[in-house]
Parts: C-alpha cells; sequence; structure tokens
C-alpha cells in the first residue's frame, strides 16, 4: 500500500518552506538531487523502504494568491544548479499543483499575517463552515490525485498564541463550542487540525502555533484512527542547544546563562518581528534547556528580522557555565544555515513516518518523531540523541513485526 | 572496603592538572568547593557511592625538582577564593604530598620535554632498573599512608609518538626486549604502566601517549588483575566534536571539512609547539570524526602555543556541511576552557571508577569509561552519548549487582 | 596650575565605574598598577604632561547609600592582584572619599532607577532648592579638599530619554521653566549639568541620558566659561563599530545590515533591561552608522541582561555586506570586555583634558574629544580615526602655544 | 589621453582573480554590475575621471594551457545573475581575450606551482631570453589592441621566497646577473616586472612574491619612469587587522597576542599548502603589527587548504589584550570573504591609478597606494585609515594640480 501515489497537502503552500518540499521532491524525482538532508533515506532507516518521494503528489491552501511558479523561482536561489536542471522540465507537474492550491484561512492568526493575506477572506463565515470547506478541498484533492492517502502538513507563519480555554481540554466540549461558534478558542491552527483529522488524514504541525494539537483535537486524532504530530520542525538553533545541553549535564557542569540570537531575513522573520507572533515562537525554542538540564538558568532566546539574509537564518548562541571548583568557562557558536533547506527533508521525513504509521493503524500522538519537533508533544525525551534513540528503537520494532507477518 | 584510604600516584605531579588534582580534592575535603564538574558526582552515578574524595591521598613523580607550593599557586589564579580558603589550612597536607614526590623518567621523551627535566635523570640506566625503581616507589607510597589501593595517573606532557615494534603485540615478546635492554621500543609512558600494573596498581594514561597502552601492557594487566584505561582525557575541543558530529550523521547532512583550531598558553601548549610531540597529540584528536560520520571529510585539527593565554585553552572549529538539494551551510563554535579545571575533575572520577572496578576484580580495559577519552581503547562508540549511554549501563549493572548479593 | 589638588565628583560614585576609577587611581598612586589603558598617557599625549593622576581627590553623590567599600570589593573582583596590593594600604584615603558622598537626585529617572534609590530623597523640592544644594555640595568639595579645580562626571545609569521641549533650546527660557518649577522639561542629568556649571566646574556627561547636555546647558557653560562634554563614553561595541565601519566605506563595500547583540551583568544591565532606560541608550548607540556611511542599512542594536556575566560585557556583531558584481559577504566580531575596566581609564582621561581646557580659558563643548564618546556632542568626525586625528591636532596646536608663551 | 584604450596584460591570467577581473570589467561595460568595491568609484574619488572601466582590453598570460572560458564559468559561480547577463553576450571579447593569452614562466616557483604547469616551459633558455619574449609579448599586445598603455599586473600564485642577493640592491649589479645568465638570483616575479618594465609598462605585483620588486628593479622603473607599486593585494584579514590594530594603540590597550587562521579551498589555497610558498604569504601578513603598534606581541599567521570552500576565504583572529589595571579582554572576529570578488576591483583600481601615475611622469613606486597592500613597499604609514588618508592627499594634489594647468 506505501507504494501507492500519496498526496501532500501544504498549508502555507505559496510559502518558501513549501516550495523547497515541492522543488525537492521534483528534483529527487528526476534524478536532479540525492538523498542528503532525508533522514529517512540515512542508514539505519532506509531498510524501511517508506513511500519513495516521486510517489508524492502536492496540493494545499494559501492566504495569498499569488502564483506558486513564484514561489519556485525563490526557493531556487538557495540552490541554483538543482533548479535549473529541475524546473524548466517540470511545468506540467508545477501546473497540476497550482491547479490544487485553494483559499487558506487566517482565522485570529493577527495582523501580521493578515496583511500578507488576500483581502477576500471568509474569516466571517461560521467556523463549521471554514472546517467543511476544508474537508471538501482535502477529499476532493484526494480524489483527483488518485491517493490512498493525504498526508496535511502546516507549514504557514506562526500564529501568536492562543489562549488556553476549559473546552481545549474535553472533545466534547470542544465540538459543543465549534457549534456555538465561538471564535475565541480556536486559531487557524486548530480548524485546519480538525477538518484534517475529519477527514482521515494524517497531520503534522511543523509550526510553534500552539492553536492546532489542542488536547481534543488529539482526543479526536485517537477516535478516528489518525496519526498527528508536533510542534515546531527543530531545524536550527533548537537543534544544536538539544545537541549540546546534554553535555553540560553529562559533565555535571552547571549552565549559568544561555543566551540565543536569531536573525533572518524570509516571511518567517516578518511575521516574527511581530511582537504576539514572536512571544508563540519563542516559548517553543526557550523550553528545552529546563527539560534537558532539570533546572533552570538564565535564558534568553532572541529573534530578529534583517531582510539582507533572506533565506539565510544565523544563530549566535552564548553560553555562560561553571566548572570544577566554582571556575567559569563559556561557550558560544554561530550557526549559519537556510531555513527551508534545513525544514524541507524533515517535512518529507514526516510525511513517510505519517504514511506508515497510517499503514500501521497507529493513532494519535506519533511520539517517536520527537527529534524532529522543538516542542514534541507527549514526548518525555528532550535531548536529541535519546528521542534519536527512540525513532530507531521504533524502526526496530517495526522491521520486526513485518518479519513476524 | 571502599572507604578506606586510597592513594593517587600522579605522573607528572607538578603539572598544572596534578596541582588542580589535588587542589580540588583539598578544596572538597575542606567544604570550600562542590560537586560541580564530577560526572561521579552528578544524578546517575551519586548512588553508587564510591569512594569519598576525601580519602584520596597524593603522591606521584615529576622529571621536574620545583616545590609543588608553587604548582599550586599557580593554579590558584584559575580559582582564587577557593584557593584562599584551602591552601592556607592545608599546609601540612601539602607538605605531606610533596614527602611522596620522586623523581620521575624523561625515556624517549623527546627534547622538548627534557628541557623541561632536571639534569640528574637515569636514562642511561637499564630499562628494568627503571621499572623496579618505580615499582618500589608506588609500594612505599602505598605502604606509607596505609592505602587499601593506589590508582596510578599519566598527567605528564605528550611524548613523540612510538614507533610501532613487533614486539608490542606480545607480552612474550616484549618481556624479552626489556630483558634485552631494548630502548627503541618504550617511551616513559610504557614504562610508568608497566611498572604501575606490576605493582598491581590501576593504571589511567590520561595523555595522548602512545607508548603507555601497548597491547603486551593491556595483556600484562589482563594477567595481573589490575583495570586500566586511556587514551587522553577528552575535555574540551574533542568533547564537543564528539558530541555534535553525530548531530550531522542523524540528520544525514554530509560534512564537507572540519577544521579546528586550538590556542592555549601551559605548559602542555609550550610541549605541543614542538612537532613531534604535536603531532601525536593531534593523531588522536583527529581520528574522531571518520569512526563517528563513517567517512572522512576533509579535516584538520591545529594546536598553537599562545603563552599569554596560560591555563586557557580557546578552540575555533568550522564545520562546512551539505545540506538538502546540496546547499552549502556552516557552523563554528569558540570553546573557551580552562584546560586543568576541566581535566581535573576527570581525574577524580577516573580514580574512583578505577578503585571500583578493581574492588570487583574486573581487569584490563574499562571500556566503560570511554566518554572520558579522546581515544578511548578498545571501545567501539565514538559518539559522546553513545559513550556516555555505555557508563550509565554499567552503573546500572553494578547496582544490580549489588542487589543480588 | 595643573599640579595642584584638582577634585572629581562622581555622579553615580556607588557604581562600578566609578568604584573603578578610585581603585585605579589609588593603585597608581601607589604603584600597583601602570597607565595602560590611560589614553592620555599614551606617546602622542604624554608629553603634555596633564594633572599627575595621583593629584586627583575623590567625591560625589548617589541615590543609594551603601558603603563605599562594598563598591571598591565588588570592583576588585575584576583585578584581584591590584585590588589587593591597593585597597589594604588605603584605608585612610578611602574613608576621606566615603565623607564627601551626599545623596542624589532621581528626578525624573524612571522606576527601574528609583527601585535603586534609597525611600529619602528630595524629589518633591522645587528644582531650584536641588540645584543649590547640589551648588553648595560641589563647592564644600572643592574647599574642603583644597582643590584648584573640581571637575564633575556623570556615570549614573541612563535615564529614560527626556522628551524635547521648546524651553531647551534657550537658557533664558531654560531658567524660566526653572523659576516655575516645571518638572517636565528636567532629569536629573539636567539638574547635575546647570548645578556643575553654575558652580564653575568642568561636566563630562558620560552616560547616554540626554537631558543633561541640553542647548540651553551648553548656552550657560559658554556664558560661564566652563568646559563641557558628551554624550556616552564609547567603551566596546561602539568603538569597534567606529573603527570598523570606515573600512566598509573606504572599500566601497555596501553595508547591508549591522545586527549588534550586547549581553551585560551590571547594574547598568539591570537598568538597561527596563525598555525606557534601554531606549535611550540604543539611540545612541545606532546613531553611528548612518553618520560614517552616509546611509542606512538596517541595523539593529540589541542590549540584554544576563546577571551571571557581572561587569562583563560581551558584544556580537554581524555584518553583512555586498561587494564587487553583488556578491555577499560577511563579517562577525565578539568583543568580551570588561565594562568599568574599560571606561575608568576614559573617565581619568576626560577630567585631565577637562583641566587643561579649564585652565586655557576654553568653554562650551570640548568637540576635540569626540573619539571618548558615542555620540559627541558638535563632532562632525564619526570614524574613530578621524575624531582621534582631532585630538592629536589639538595636542600639537597646545604644545605649540606653549612654545610661544 | 586617459581616454584611450588601455591594456591590461594579467600574470596569472587564467586564475580566478583575473577571471572576476575580467567578468567584472564585461559587466560593468554592459550595465549587468555597478561600481560597488571600486574604490576609484566611490565619492572622493569618482571626479577624477580616471580610464573608464570599459576602455580597458585584456590579455597575459599563464603556465596552464586551460581555455578562459573555463575560468570564466568556475568565477561564475560566486556571482550568478550577473555572470548570466554577461558571458552569454561576451563570445567576441572572449575569444579576443583568448588570443592574446601566452605562455607565461615558472621560473624558481618551486614544485606547487610547477605541478600547476603544462610540461612544455622554456626555464632552461637563457634568462635573457625569458625577457625579451615577455618583452616581445607586451608589445604585440599593445599593437594588436592599439593601447595608449599597457599595465602589467601579477596575479600568480604565492612564489617561495627568493634569497636575498647582494645584487639586488644596485641595477648595474643585477643587470650583470642576468647577463650571466645566474638563475638563483631571480625567479618568475623578477622577470615579469623586469620585463614589463623594460617594455615601458607600470607594473603592479598584487602577489606576495618578493623577487618582484627588488631594489634593483625599482631602479630600473625610476630610470625609465615607469611606476610601479606592490607587494600583496590587502583583501581580507589583514585589511580587517591593518583597521582594528590602531585601535589598541590609539586607546593604549596592550595587545598581548593574536593569532590568525586562515582557511580558503581554491588554487591559491592549494598551492598557500606548501610550505616554502605559505611562508612567503605568512611574512607579508605577519608583519602588519610591530608597525602599527610599536611593540610585537606573540603573533601568528596560520593558513590552510580547505577545498570544499572554494573560493570562500574565512579567517578567525583572536586578539588577546590587556587594559586598565592589567586586566585581560579579547576580541575575536570571523571574515567571511570571497577571495576574487575582494581581489578583482582593487586591480581595476590598481590599473586605474597606474595609469594616472604614467600620464602625470611619476616614477618608480606608487607610494599613496599603500591602502590596497599588505606590504606596500617604500611606505611609512602602517594603518589602513592613515594610508587611505595618503591616497586622498595625493587625489586632491591630482586635482589642484589639473585646476592650475
Amino acid at each position: 500500500m506505501e507504494n501507492g501515489t500519496i498526496g501532500v497537502w501544504l498549508i502555507g503552500a505559496l510559502g518558501s518552506i513549501s516550495a523547497t518540499v515541492i522543488l525537492g521532491a521534483l528534483a529527487i524525482g528526476k534524478g536532479a538531487a540525492g538523498a542528503v538532508g532525508l533522514v529517512t533515506e540515512s542508514r539505519p532507516f532506509r531498510e524501511l523502504h517508506l513511500t519513495p518521494v516521486d510517489a508524492l503528489r502536492f496540493g494545499g491552501c494559501d492566504i495569498r494568491s499569488s502564483r506558486l511558479t513564484d514561489s519556485l523561482a525563490a526557493a531556487a536561489g538557495d540552490v541554483p544548479e538543482v533548479a535549473a536542471q529541475t524546473l524548466a522540465s517540470s511545468t506540467l507537474q508545477i501546473e497540476a499543483i497550482q491547479r490544487h492550491l485553494t483559499q487558506g484561512t487566517r482565522r485570529n492568526c493577527g495582523s501580521a499575517i493578515s496583511a500578507l493575506a488576500e483581502p477576500v477572506d471568509h474569516c466571517d463565515r461560521p467556523i463549521r463552515d471554514d472546517i467543511a470547506a476544508l474537508v471538501a478541498d482535502m477529499q476532493a484533492f484526494k480524489r483527483e490525485i488518485g491517493a490512498d492517502e493525504v498526508v496535511v502538513v502546516n507549514l504557514a507563519s506562526t500564529e501568536p498564541a492562543l489562549a488556553q480555554a476549559p473546552c481545549h481540554d474535553s472533545l466534547e466540549e470542544f465540538e459543543r463550542c465549534l457549534d456555538a461558534n465561538d471564535n475565541n478558542v480556536v486559531s487557524a491552527g486548530s480548524i485546519y487540525a480538525y477538518a484534517a483529522i475529519s477527514a482521515g488524514c494524517p497531520y503534522i504541525n511543523f509550526t510553534p502555533s500552539n492553536g492546532a494539537l489542542l488536547p481534543a483535537v488529539i482526543e479526536l486524532a485517537e477516535q478516528r484512527g489518525v496519526p498527528i504530530m508536533g510542534n515546531d520542525g527543530k531545524t536550527g538553533e533548537t537543534l544544536v542547544k538539544s545537541v549540546l545541553a546534554p553535555m553540560f549535564a553529562m559533565r555535571n557542569l552547571e549552565v549559568l546563562s544561555w543566551e540565543g540570537f536569531n536573525i533572518l531575513g524570509n516571511l518567517d522573520g516578518k511575521v516574527l518581528a511581530n511582537p504576539e507572533n514572536k512571544e508563540a515562537k519563542i516559548r517553543t525554542k526557550d523550553a528545552v534547556l529546563p527539560k534537558i538540564l532539570g533546572y533552570s538558568p538564565h535564558s534568553g532566546v532572541h529573534i530578529n528580522y534583517v531582510p539582507s539574509l533572506k533565506d539565510k537564518k544565523i544563530a549566535w548562541d552564548f553560553v555562560h557555565f561553571r566548572g570544577f571548583l566554582g571556575a567559569e568557562m563559556s561557550l558560544q557558536f554561530t550557526w549559519q544555515g537556510i531555513d527551508s533547506i534545513l525544514a524541507a527533508p524533515l517535512v518529507l521525513d514526516l510525511v513517510r513516518w505519517a504514511v506508515l504509521a497510517k499503514s500501521r493503524g497507529e493513532a494519535g500522538l506519533m511520539t517517536h518523531l520527537g527529534c524532529y519537533f522543538k516542542n514534541p508533544l507527549g514526548v518525555t525525551e528532550h535531548g536529541f540523541h535519546e528521542q534519536y534513540a527512540h525513532l530507531r528503537k521504533y524502526c526496530a520494532h517495526v522491521m520486526e513485526s513485518r518479519k513476524s507477518v
């Protein structure tokens, strides 16, 4: 079953990560690029023979209505040679994807995101209608491409944090709020997640938006037998942090302060320049240290928009620590990454893992995918190596169960 | 048995690591310092209740004949407050240690190390006489302090690499070369290790010197039931490297180049400024990457002597890597450590582990201590986290076996 | 005349810069420290034979009432050896300074600064009374120490920016507002500066506080024949910036973005963690680039309070620039300074320059001191090298005029 | 006269700097690139109206015989967009340059450079024949393109240092050695310089090779009325160093150590990986500090070849310095430049300055161009800002003299 066509429905389909996901899948399909960056193609996992990347077909939605070709042209800037070998010969495929792009929702996404959106939106229609429209879009996509499964991935900009509400904790109560069209308890993310699960589609929340995988929504996924996971893809600074922080713990060195500064120039950076969106992001980045160290050193995560950097994301972290006899020392690092290039292969990985989980009848949070997220829901391991070990154990378990069939 | 007096016989006893080991043990004994930096005092291992640090008594040898108080005064510069609370009230203890310092050997240590040594040395006496003298020194030390065990730790400067010889691979052949007084097949490290094991003392090679734990010497340790381990304490740049390199592998990112530059100003740096000594050091630092990554990126490790830094050791590493679709990115870090402060607690840890191993009847290489060494002999895990997991497993095993008694 | 006793009246006398100024002057007087860091003692300026550092006597005010000995003990942490050689033998001098410390004003200094102050303050008394009290304090200090001159230096924490008011532009109008006790047009800085000039004391505004050297106050200084200068001592990141930025202009390289992150742990950092105080500081730091480059690249200056760093001030700057054919490149630097250590010698320099200017009958802004300030008032050179050349020209001019006498 | 055609004869014409010079001149001619990076086009100098870049015609020599189009394609990698707009429409011009490329000499260039060369060379013919052949090549080039002047620029790889010989100090003696065909006293650089000056062509030594501008050769230039200048274009790390080092002097801060590490991946890097070539390079880089500071701190310049970096040149410099009261602080910077992109506009600048000097009848060293070189011959200013001020004075002088005509 895993070798049939699989649909990938991207929320924020015109953004730079989506464009790189699509460009990458096309390039791999044409042999213009290899598997570097795809964890699922590295040695321990390759033998699982997950859905081939070239079996993926793309669609999705966006709140903007620019052309996908423009997004792809922008994404091509990071990898001009691969793009040159890929885009010109992919015209038909790109047109097909463009035809499967629909209008997204920006409900409670804040002013920074709304500023990007087309004036025409349906924010004032009842929530249930929004959901129904999205379910219909996803089902239509699945039908039209003849897919066995459709995986929905949220790659939209960070929403402002959704305030906790009592109804979030119970599916029954949450349904009642939806029925009552209570606009205060949902964000766009909640609606996408609810719709995807209702349509039977695995859902990946690659954003920090906390409105998506509410306890009530997780409950829905468990009920419907749909695998889901989030939050916030771990691509750069936080990845390094979750690798380095355990070192201090393992050497019994005391972290006094860990201050991180991120500068980036893409749309994500622009949206994050808005305090309410930034706040939500920082919350997932900043939670890592106490969980790993077992205490809370002084720490800060700062994000600044520097347009000239475009898709480059540079982070400088300064770690001040105390060693034997109280002597103070420091470690600093500068990470110079390209955001979409780091994120895109993880998205492809996650789609492939979701398809596997669905085929195995797994429902709810895929906690074995903790190593992919800054704030992995339901996961107790916080160091990267432990999270990775969990994934390897899962893989071994799958291989074992296949043999026993 | 673990609570009796334990002797620690330090080779290079007047060097800065030794001085910090002694200062630290005194400070802990007086309550002037806590357990930061001691891995054996961190949560997973504390419950083993290893030999208390204040049960350790120190002695050793050096090729210089300066006063220990001078070494301690220099070490105090890194931690003036702790030193002020400790040294003045430790006069008797320091004098006792001074009385247990004997003359070391500089056999085949190269010109850089010989330049540090006193003119009076016994390089021209037969190897067997050197060994016998060292065995006598160690036994006298044990007797005089009334110790249950003496652990010997090599903290001397890096020797030039000892050329491989056929006799290194078999104890029988090696003994024959010693009898024949073949000076080409041994270095000071070989003699120290051979003597320690002959005297029944666990031996820790904290230096990169490859002459110490020759296969023949390991064979001797197995025969005599003595636990040993090496090589080269993993304190700074290589520690970070063995933590970060697995991240690239786990994300399927291709390391193109990893170039590391170390600057340091202590005696170790001065000796390493000599090409033949540096070569030996770089060999252990540089071997880490291929073992972790499974391929050999371009890599270099450079060490330079910068006297003004004194005991500070600063490393700048530049990692150039390739991600999805071939896009190139980079990570650089600057590590600003204090060499002795990082090394000393590991020495105390290793002594405690060695006492435990001896008491449990373990002989030969203590492979569970891989996380402490740049080039851990007999160890198959090369990433730091895996090495640490090995140590935790060992700890669990010990706890289990205690319960079953 | 320059060799008589000179009084230095420090505003913020219990702060860390003041303590280092005092410790340094004592140490130099006792021969425990040399002239490193004193620009006035470097080759081109030494021949001016300015007031000897050991001819300086200190007094001042603070809004806190802790003991100077506590401040000195804290400052000693940066230079333990020099302090050990100095403080014990300076008891009488330190007590004398303590006797000359009076109560400062925190008028319109904002909540962050007020939180540091003693509850007893005279904020509610008329402005003119505040001024009269300060004038009296300064005159009493001068009389008691038998000084030829007293130089007043503002080393207090950064005040929130004082809003511009029409009366700031004319001394006549400003006097009228003082008479009317209009509390909205003054801050503590204005009052200190007005009082000092009224008392005939040269005034140095080493802080960014914009309330001090208002145009009306500068007019007063010109009228009274008193030399003054400000704003904001150029000690670290901005110094490097004003050195490096001209390089880009001189090579015709286009700076696209210049993003700077400062972390520091002293009281200054704590006050700057308050947004209204930070805003005032960033304004003087951020103005440098456009003036040097002739255009305004994207730039940001960020300041964060990291308590564990204490008096250390670390800045990471990332410069993104465009070169030939549009290719993009970058320069990043990490500055690891000790704030008071960098500031204190500049304060001593400025006092010495002010005494010289007063003796030469110079009045108003000392524009030849531009190289000492982040935002030098009345100065047209913005690159550090040009500012320094200006100082050398002034020095040559002074030497010339001496010869002609 | 300055607006006629000017020939530029590049030694090392197939190297990456040459290719970027040619690509850049073509791009500027076509309007595909602006003047960023050209100092001669920045404000103070623009008004001199030097030879337009599109009046330059290129030729030269190389010891390799690969195609210029390959070099240009490699250079295009740094600036793909500009190259795409330029190269396709420049076929005829590129072919013309290719026709003017002749065989270079590798006399005494060492094994690293010889390894790059074609087997066919004329190393064994008499030196005088080599010179005559080069003079003929340059004259033919001038004639064929109808140039008013030809400027010769040495962009070849760094030669091993040429040992000093008594005959280097006098033209008369040097001529005698050439007549005697004494191969020990010349390198390829000497021959190129001698030939260029003999042909009446201004000569720029952009390389560190010390064999080029020997005192005897400078004497020849003075005699023949030919302007010349060198050594070693100041493009990256040394530029920053000559900007930052004066800051320490001007603040009376004592530099304890300045350690610099360069990594680069182009052919220059490959040649410099050879110790004899590296030695020559480091000599010019390392001389800067003592001249600026007036004393010699511990310093080192290290260069390592890291192939994956290609034309990128990354330098990490660590500066350890002492401030007030002996407190130690540090500054570190990471320069991430693209070697050819930084060098090429300086080459165009230097050609334009040389044409101006020739037209003004200036002969011998053009000391006003000190800011362009790491080791500017005959120049007493060593800080970058002073060197730049010298150039501005020269410019003002030229403008003045034009007015007076």
